[in-house]
């Protein structure tokens, strides 16, 4: 028999759904909301289906927006004739939390991956070769250092390269803070590779 | 500048408030309703509000119910003269779990703590003692082994016993599976006073 009420199993199932929520989390998220007054309940409930209904993508950049152009896209203080290609959306959250760069970006919603059956028309690929023009000065691919990644940004360096504009990828290394001892080989060669003059 | 649209910061800073779940892995959750299809969102935004807007109590017994009355209670082939007296719905869920118990469950929603403000009257033992009548043959008390639980259960006790039931405490004890080595010594001094006989 039912542990608990069918209303509240089919909350508890629900939540379960949520990539790192289990079971045992599932039921305390449930009676948090139990336990909650109903004007909470309506405000997450809400919030969640405003996001996805509202679900928008910027025209120009391919990021989540709220209208038809991003903020980003928008803001004139910035510097339109850089554009960084990055996989997510997080990745621009990531990029802005830096506060380094000043540019615009590209998101590509993915990266090429034969093996999942992801090719070049699946991503926004087609969108950022159409973005390129005589104002584009340089082209900065912030893809992944995975496998799927530097095949991702390899496509696109080609794709571009013809087109003259300067095409440049972030460099990787050893993180600030780390520690040589332990960091991976493949990170160690690229921090080798990509040492910079004095 | 807000990283993210407006309605994906406001469904993060939602998520956000769950308990658990911290800022981090709310954009995480947040990204899974942006990526799942619009009914999903729908199916886990109308748990939430069905949960907290279908929320009843059984008349009988206190405990989360959908109807007038909960499953459990509504069941003829339970032992209804047995009343095991718990803290919360999710102990009467743990409980039968362990499918060792056939009678009734009575649902306190709390325990006596002074220190938090919360008396006798803002729990349900006045519920409690209207069930008594000259069918319940046993009170279990199953309130939690901490300060607030035993106080619960002697105040129970107190008021149960002249009526006539036999009352009783489950046993606490070194959990199966366990350590005496690793059993902290009030558990230890317990299950020396709770020891049976062979």
């Amino acid at each position: 028999m039912a542990l608990f009420s069918a209303t509240l199993t089919k909350l508890i199932e629900e939540f379960a759904k949520l990539p790192g929520i289990g079971r045992k989390n599932a039921q305390r998220l449930a009676f948090h909301v139990l336990n909650g007054t109903e004007e909470q309940a309506e405000e997450l409930a809400g919030a969640i289906l405003a996001a996805r209904r509202n679900l928008k993508f910027c025209t120009v950049c391919q990021n989540i927006s709220d209208g038809e152009q991003c903020e980003i896209c928008k803001n004139d203080s910035r510097d339109h004739s850089t554009i960084c290609v990055v996989q997510d959306p997080r990745d621009v959250a990531a990029m802005e939390r830096a506060r380094e760069y000043k540019g615009v970006y590209h998101v590509l919603h993915g990266a090429i991956s034969p093996l999942a059956g992801v090719g070049a028309d699946d991503i926004k690929i087609r969108e950022l070769i159409l973005r390129i023009n005589e104002n584009i000065k340089e082209v900065i691919i912030a893809t992944n250092p995975t496998v799927e990644g530097e095949a991702t940004a390899m496509y696109i360096a080609k794709l571009i390269k013809p087109l003259g504009v300067r095409v440049t990828r972030i460099a990787h290394g050893i993180p600030v803070g780390g520690d040589l001892e332990y960091t991976d080989e493949v990170t160690l060669a690229r921090a080798m590779q990509g040492r910079t003059e004095y």
